[in-house]
């Protein structure tokens, strides 16, 4: 019978690292040219909304295939579905908002694998949201992390982050005043927020430190300046070909450093380069990489579907 | 929470009339332009095969918006998402193959209800499969039939087919030994076969009779030939733009019928002519106009909803 997960059946936190191992097969099918990713697809219903599709999977050994679909009409139900296409086989469907924040995170934590400095200890979180929060369960998950540090303008909703944070990762999580207190020390640097004008600048960080920013990056509105890509030996993102199709051009557009931004995928494959010293800054733009939701929904039926 | 269906929760033989008053309201809103039916959207997974997604749905007073999706790697487990659009919520998804069965066997339900004559109360059958059985009921649930022939090549299919159908509509229906012989005195006669050579003539039809042809009918293979539209006084099909899309020409192109041939939908609407005399005969051709499977889905998901 077809597997249906639901928001609450996602609450494992173990489901990260699976979601995170999936990934790394995503990025590794996509720099072998076997990750299907075709542009979304948008149906309008007259002036209501759309239903938008990211339609997608991977082929060789095992091949997947399945779709995301949201609508534009208010509100917040995702499906997404994943058939074997070996046995022709409707794996399951993952109802609800939680994978998507899982496949975010999972991204973000695949790209703090390959970038950020291998003994990076400490986090610098922008930020009190659901992606700030999957974002840091996936650093924890890639790295041995000992502090976080969490800045978010609402000082009730960034002390109850950092509290919840605490007890789900186990590992000291602090709220502070400033976003420079935040990432003042941080080896790894998260920027989470919905601001569309900088919170924090080059000179506020520390040398050596990865920084994935996960929130607004269009010339309409950005979290991170142009001098943080200024001062970036690295600068990558899961896929280049959606940072050029943005209604608004993408933060770096124009500025000279969008023609040395590198492909995760590359960089994974060795393709391109990655962290060539200890000094150096790395900057990682997470845009979403379509028809990941399908590869991670897949890895998350076959363990909860094993175990149910 | 999002209600699921399967095909075991879509046994209720009440359901037939609800699809076909789902589909009623469809075809007006079709009359309407209110109708959202944008052509099938093919994703290819390499030559493993492809996602087929059909989107659509209704305006107006209570718009629906979904979609149906099906593969062709070799299963045949389909999803139909349905979202009300004016509380922006996902209303459910129904799983398997039922649903399509009932949504094709309700647009012949609407077909016979608006062709045939009003005092039809005998049916001939075509074929033993799944649509011959849902159009036998979608008939059912529109004339007050007395009596059904069912002719199909294998013996023990057309009497199981026979018995079956009996017990579940209380009607007489009868296996017999050759098509003329199940279509002779017939006042509705449903063709449902996989035939692609006609499988009766003209000379085999009683006057008056309504013909529902849901098998093949492309110039490469059709169960019912020119002749019997030669005959017919009026021609519709659920959608004249579908017969224009298949890979193969529609079995009426060049033979000057096609020019005729009306939209079930506007015949319903009184913008285009039905049934003129006791004596015509009519012709529907089942094409399986898009975007219903959301319709239908819908109105099932809300009588089952309430009585679950």
């Amino acid at each position: 019978m077809t597997k249906i997960l639901r928001d609450e059946d996602l609450n494992d936190s173990g489901l990260m690292a699976v979601a995170i191992e999936a990934l790394e097969a995503a990025f590794l099918a996509r720099a072998g040219h076997r990750l299907i990713a075709p542009p979304r697809h948008h149906v309008s219903f007259g002036d209501r909304g759309d239903l938008v599709f990211t339609i997608g999977g991977i082929l060789g050994e095992t091949p997947l295939a399945g779709f995301r679909v949201y609508e534009t009409f208010g509100g917040a139900d995702q499906i997404v579905a994943v058939w074997s296409v070996d046995d022709a086989r409707l794996k399951g469907i993952v109802l609800g908002e939680r994978l998507g924040s899982l496949r975010t995170g999972a991204i973000g934590g695949v790209a703090i694998r390959h970038l950020s400095a291998p003994d990076a200890r400490s986090v610098g979180i922008l930020g009190s949201g659901a992606q700030a929060r999957s974002q840091l369960a996936a650093a924890a998950a890639v790295r041995k992390l000992e502090r976080a540090r969490v800045f978010s303008p609402n000082e009730n909703r960034r002390a109850a982050f950092a509290e919840e944070m605490e007890r789900a990762l186990g590992l000291e999580v602090v709220p502070v005043g400033s976003a420079r207190e935040a990432v003042d020390d941080a080896d790894i640097v998260i920027s989470a927020t919905t601001s569309r004008t900088p919170v924090i600048h080059a000179a506020d960080l520390k040398p050596g430190v990865h920084i994935n920013t996960v929130g607004p990056k269009t010339r309409d509105g950005y979290e991170l300046g142009l001098d943080i890509a200024d001062a970036a030996a690295v600068i990558a993102t899961d896929s280049p070909e959606q940072t050029s199709a943005y209604a608004s051009p993408f933060f770096l557009a124009g500025s000279g450093h969008e023609h040395r931004m590198a492909d995760l995928a590359d960089i994974m494959a060795g393709r391109a380069g990655g962290r060539g010293s200890p000094e150096d800054t790395t900057l990682f733009c997470s845009v979403g990489l379509a028809g990941t939701e399908v590869v991670v929904a897949s890895a998350i039926l076959d363990v909860l579907g094993a175990s149910a």
